[in-house]
C-alpha cells in the first residue's frame, strides 16, 4: 500500500527562505503566523493527513459510496469519524474568518495544508474543500442573517457545503440552466430541477449539507443574465439554529466515475425545495465565481498533490526494485542486480515529477501569497497588483498543475512496470484520482480560454506585463551572480518564447479570435513553464546563498540545484514547441468541415 | 454507449494506393491478396467486429472475470460465445501456415484485422493474439511433432495460447527467473514455479490452453543464458491428438487491474506440471523473442486501436453536444448553443488524436509489409533491408503508438468534460484498457532501450541510414512538387533533427552509456514522430494525385490533406524539443544521489 510523508521541510524552506513571509507580518493573520507557529501547525497537519487520511484513501476507492433505497448515502468505512477528527482539530477554519469561528490564519497556510491532505487524500479532502468553498461565497455574496446562520457550523465542519451548477445538458454555458426558483410570499423560492456531478451532494459526515445552487427565477431574461444564487439547506435551520424540516432535495443516484470513489458525486433532484437568494438576483454567476476561483486554486493544488504522493512512492519502488544492470557497469555486486533507480530512464521519470512538484508548490505558494495580499491588503497599489496576478495566474496553475500532476501519475505509475497496473500498489488510484482534476471546476480547455480571452488582455495587458517586469527585473538584479547564470539564461530564453507568444496574439488574436483559441492551450503551458522557471530561478539563488553561508542542510541545498538544473535542460526548452504551434494559427484546424470529422 | 467502425476505408487508401500492395504479388499468400480479396475480407472483418465484440467491451470491463474454488475460471458474458464465432470464421489463422490450417494470407492483413478487433474490445482481442503469439513461437522454434500436435487446434482457435515469462521478482530482468524444470526419463520435464501478469492464464473459452513457460533446467547455467523455453498444456495431448489428463498448472488468483478486465491476468502456479523443451536448452530467450517481436508490434496496434474508438466517439460527441458559441461569431444561430466542434481548442484536441491516428494505422502497415517481405520473399537484399527496418521500427512502433494512444484516449475523453469520467460514457474504459499498453511486452523505457542500445548501432546502424536515406530519396525525387512542399520541407527539417540526436548519440553515447540512456525515450518519439511525417509526407503525395487525377472521393481526399498539414504545423515542431533534451545528456540526471530521491 502506498505511504505519504508530507512535504514540510520543503513548504518551511519556501515559506522561511524564498518567500520571507514574514515581510507580510503587517498583513491581518500573519502575525500570528510566525515561522515558529508555522512550523507547529504544519508539523501537526502532516501527522493528521499521514497518519489519519492517508491509510482510508484505498478504502475509499474500494468502498465507494453507497446510495440506499431511502436517498441516504453512506460514505466509505472510517470516512465519518476521520472527517469528525478533522473538523474538530479545527482543520476547516484554518484560513476563516475569527467573527464565525476561524482561526484567520493566512490563506497561504490553509493552501500548504490543502496540499498535504489532497495527497493523502484526495476524494476525503473534498468534502472540506467544497465546505470552505461555498463558506468563501457565503462570505462575500450572503446577508448578515445568512452568513450568521450558516457560517458558524460550515467553518466548524458541523456541516457540509456544495456548489450545484451542472446540469445534464450544461456544463461550461451556464446560460442554459434549466433548473427554477419560484418566488414566494416570504421572501424564500422555491427551487425545482436537476442538477448533476454534485461533489459531496450526500453524505452521512456531517448534521446538515448546504447547497448552493444556481437556478433561474420565473421571468428571468435569458442566458447568463437570467442566473441567480440561492442557499438550500438539505435541513431548514429554525431561527434558534436547529435543524427543522428536511428540505425537498435528494439524491437520485450516484455516479459511477473512473475515480475519486470515496467523493459521492451526485445527481440531486430538487423538487420545490426551499431556498434563499444569495447576493443579488440575476447576478448569481458572479457570486458563483468567489466560489469557482478558490475552487480553482484548490484543484490546482491537487494537481500537485497527486503527483508528489505518487513521487514518493515512485522514488521509493526504484531504490527498492532490483533489476538489470548498470548499463555504465554493474552498481551493486553483491546484490542479484542492481536497483532500477541505476537506469536513467527511470530516473528521468523520477526527475522529471520532481522538477516539476518543487517548481509547482513554490507556485502555489506564491500565488497564496498574492492572494493573500489581495484579500487583506490595505495598500491600494499593492493590492491590485496582487489582484492582477492572482488572476491571471489562476487558470494557469488550475490547467498546468492538473495537467502535469496527471501525467506525473502516469509517469509514476510507469516506474512501477506490470506492478503500476495492479490495484493493490495504488498507483492507479492516483491515476484515475488525478485525472478529474483536468476536468472539474471548468475543464482545462475552458482555463486556456479564460486566460487567453479574459485574463490577458484585461486592462490592457496589464498583469502580464507586470509578469514579464518582475521576471525581468530578477535577472538584472542577478546578472553579476554567475553560479546562478544556468537558472537564469534558460528563463530569459523562456521568457522570449512568452513574449512572442503574446505579441503574436495582439497581431493576430484580436482581429481573428479563433487564432486566440487555437493557441490558448500551448500559450498556457507556455506562460506555467516560465512561471515554473521562474520559481526555479528563485529556488537557486536561496540554495546557492545557503550553501555559500554554510546554512542548512547542504545535501538539501545540492539536491535543490541539481533538480533545478534539470528543469532548465529538459522540461523548459518545450516553450520553443509551444510558441511554434501558437505562430501556426487556426487556419488548418478550422478548415476541417464539420461533417468531416 | 461507445460505437465503433471499423476504419476500412482508410486500410484500402494505404493498401491500394498509397503502398499498391499489387507490387507485392511475388511473395506467398499476395497473389491470393488482390486488392478485392482485400476489401471484401475486410468488410466482413470490419462487421465481425464492429456487430460481435464491440458490444461486449463495457459488458467485459463490467462483469471482469471469476476465478471459482477449484481454479476455474469464468470470463464475462457472451465472451465464449463470441470467441467461439471469431475462431470459426478462421481469423485467427488469417496470416498462418496453410500447412497447420492457417489461411496464409498476408500478415500485413491480419495486422488491419488486429487493429479493428483491438479498437471493438481490446481485452476480447487478447485471446486470439496471444494465442497467434504463441503458435508464431511454435511454428519458428517448436519440434515437427510439437507443431503438429498444437498448431492445427491453436490455428483453429479450439485451443488458445499464453506467454509465461514474469515472475514476481523479475519482469525486464529475465535472467532472475527461478520457475525450475527437472528433467525425467521420458524426455519430459517437470516444471515447478509461480508465473504473474499470465494473460488469458486460464479460461472457460477453449478446450485446452498451450503455456509457454520459460524456466531453468537443473544445472543450467546463472542468468539469461540458462533460460530455456517449455510447452505446457493445460490439459496433457494423447497420442492420437485427444485431451488426456489434467496438467499440474492452476491459476491461484487473478490479478485486479485499471483495465482489460475481460482478459483473465493469471497467477499461475506450477506444481511438478508436465512440459517439453521448445527450441534448444539454455536457448530459451532466443525462442520468445519471435513470440515478443510479433507480440510488440501488436501492441503498438491495441495503442492506434483505442486512440482510433475513442477519437470516434469523442468526434461524434463533439459534433453532437451543444455548449457556448463561437468565438468567432454564433454558427448555429437556431440552436440554443453552437455544437462543441466550432472551439478551436476542441478541434486542437480531435485534429491532434486523427493526424496521430491516420499516420500511424500507416506506419503499422508499412512495418507489416517489411514483415511480411522479411518473411516471405526470396530477394536476398530485399529481406535484409525488410528486417533491417522491421527491428528498427519495431520499438519505435511499440513505444510510440502506445504512448500516444493513451494520450489520445486521454484527449478523447477529455472532449467529453465530466461525462468523460463516468463510466456509463465508456471513454474512461478506454484510457483505462490503452494504459497497459505502454507496460507489457516491454515496459516503453525498455523499448527506448532497445532501440538506442541494440537496433540503432546493430551493423554500424545500417537500418537507420538506410532510413535516412529513404526520406532523403523521397524528397529529392518530389522535389518539384511545389503542392507537396508543405509536407516535405518540415519534414526534412525533422529529419535534421534526427540526424544531429543520432550523431550526437555517436559522439557521446559510446564513450558514456547513460548519455545514450538518458536520451533513449526522446530519441524513440523524435525517430517515431519522423516516421509519422514521412507517412504523411507520402499520403499527401498520393492524396494531391489523385485530387489533380479528379480521382475517388475528393472530400477525403481533402480532409486527408489537411490533417497532414495539421501534423505538420503542430506536431513536428515538437522533434527540436526531442533534440534538446537528448543533447543535455545524462550528468545532471545522473548526479542526484541515490538517497536524495
Amino acid at each position: 500500500m502506498p505511504t505519504y510523508k508530507a512535504p514540510v521541510d520543503d513548504v518551511l524552506f519556501l515559506l522561511k527562505d524564498v518567500f520571507k513571509v514574514e515581510r507580510y507580518s503587517n498583513l491581518p493573520g500573519f502575525s500570528d503566523a510566525s515561522p515558529d507557529v508555522i512550523e507547529a501547525i504544519l508539523g501537526e497537519g502532516a501527522k493528521v493527513c499521514e497518519e489519519l487520511l492517508a491509510p482510508l484513501n484505498r478504502v475509499g476507492d474500494l468502498d465507494g459510496c453507497t446510495r440506499h433505497d431511502d436517498g441516504s448515502v453512506t460514505t466509505p468505512q472510517g470516512f465519518k469519524e476521520a472527517y469528525q477528527a478533522f473538523a474538530a482539530g479545527g482543520w476547516m477554519g484554518l484560513a476563516a474568518n475569527p467573527e464565525y469561528g476561524g482561526q484567520g490564519l493566512p490563506y497561504t497556510l490553509a493552501a500548504a495544508m490543502n496540499e498535504f491532505s489532497s495527497a493523502a487524500n484526495m476524494a476525503f479532502s473534498m468534502y472540506p474543500g467544497l465546505t470552505m468553498g461555498a463558506a468563501a461565497a457565503l462570505a462575500v455574496h450572503g446577508s448578515d442573517e445568512q452568513k450568521k446562520t450558516y457560517l458558524p457550523q460550515m467553518i466548524a465542519g458541523t456541516w457540509t457545503g456544495t456548489m450545484n451548477l451542472t446540469e445534464p445538458h450544461c456544463g461550461t454555458d451556464l446560460g442554459l440552466i434549466k433548473t427554477k426558483a419560484a418566488p414566494q410570499a416570504d421572501g424564500s423560492y422555491k427551487i425545482s430541477g436537476t442538477k448533476i456531478f454534485i461533489s459531496a451532494g450526500e453524505h452521512d459526515m456531517a448534521d446538515n449539507i448546504i447547497h448552493l445552487v444556481l437556478a433561474r427565477i420565473d421571468g428571468a431574461p435569458d442566458g447568463v443574465k437570467g442566473i441567480s444564487l440561492f442557499v438550500v439547506p438539505k435541513f431548514l435551520v429554525d431561527a434558534d439554529g436547529s435543524l427543522g424540516a428536511r428540505n425537498g432535495v435528494t439524491c437520485g443516484s450516484i455516479e459511477h466515475k473512473m475515480g475519486i470513489h470515496g467523493n459521492s458525486t451526485c445527481v440531486l433532484n430538487y423538487d420545490g425545495a426551499t431556498g434563499w437568494l444569495v447576493g443579488e438576483a440575476n447576478r448569481g454567476l458572479n457570486a458563483m465565481f468567489v466560489m469557482m476561483n478558490e475552487a480553482r486554486l484548490g484543484v490546482a493544488i491537487q494537481g500537485l498533490a497527486q503527483s508528489e504522493v505518487a513521487y514518493q512512492n515512485a522514488a521509493a519502488y526504484a531504490k527498492d526494485r532490483l533489476q538489470g544492470r548498470s548499463i555504465s557497469g554493474v552498481k551493486s555486486p553483491e546484490l542479484p542486480a542492481d536497483s532500477i533507480l541505476v537506469h536513467p530512464d527511470v530516473r528521468r521519470n523520477l526527475m522529471s515529477i520532481r522538477a516539476f512538484n518543487e517548481a509547482a508548490r513554490a507556485l502555489v505558494l506564491w500565488t497564496a501569497l498574492k492572494s493573500d495580499v489581495a484579500h487583506r491588503s490595505e495598500d491600494k497599489a499593492a493590492l491590485q497588483a496582487a489582484d492582477d496576478l492572482l488572476g491571471l495566474m489562476t487558470p494557469v496553475l488550475k490547467g498546468v498543475l492538473t495537467d502535469g500532476g496527471f501525467e506525473n501519475a502516469v509517469k509514476a505509475q510507469q516506474v512501477f512496470g506490470g506492478h503500476g497496473y495492479i490495484a493493490e500498489w495504488g498507483m492507479e488510484q492516483f491515476v484515475r484520482d488525478a485525472r478529474i482534476a483536468m476536468i472539474y471546476e471548468g475543464a482545462n480547455g475552458i482555463q486556456a480560454l479564460d486566460l487567453v480571452g479574459r485574463k490577458l488582455p484585461r486592462d490592457g495587458g496589464r498583469a502580464i506585463m507586470a509578469f514579464f517586469g518582475e521576471l525581468q527585473a530578477f535577472a538584472k538584479e542577478h546578472e553579476a551572480n554567475a553560479d546562478l547564470q544556468p537558472y537564469v539564461k534558460p528563463l530569459l530564453a523562456a521568457l522570449g518564447h512568452l513574449q512572442q507568444a503574446t505579441m503574436w496574439f495582439m497581431q493576430n488574436g484580436m482581429a481573428k479570435p479563433d487564432n486566440a483559441g487555437a493557441g490558448s492551450h500551448d500559450y498556457m503551458h507556455l506562460l506555467g513553464l516560465v512561471a515554473l522557471g521562474y520559481m526555479w530561478a528563485q529556488m537557486a539563488k536561496v540554495a546557492l546563498e545557503k550553501k555559500g553561508a554554510g546554512e542548512g542542510d547542504a545535501a538539501r541545498m545540492d539536491a535543490k540545484l541539481i533538480t533545478g538544473r534539470f528543469f532548465m535542460e529538459r522540461m523548459l526548452p518545450e516553450t520553443g514547441a509551444h510558441l511554434a504551434r501558437i505562430s501556426s494559427g487556426a487556419e488548418t484546424m478550422m478548415a476541417m468541415p464539420a461533417d468531416a470529422f
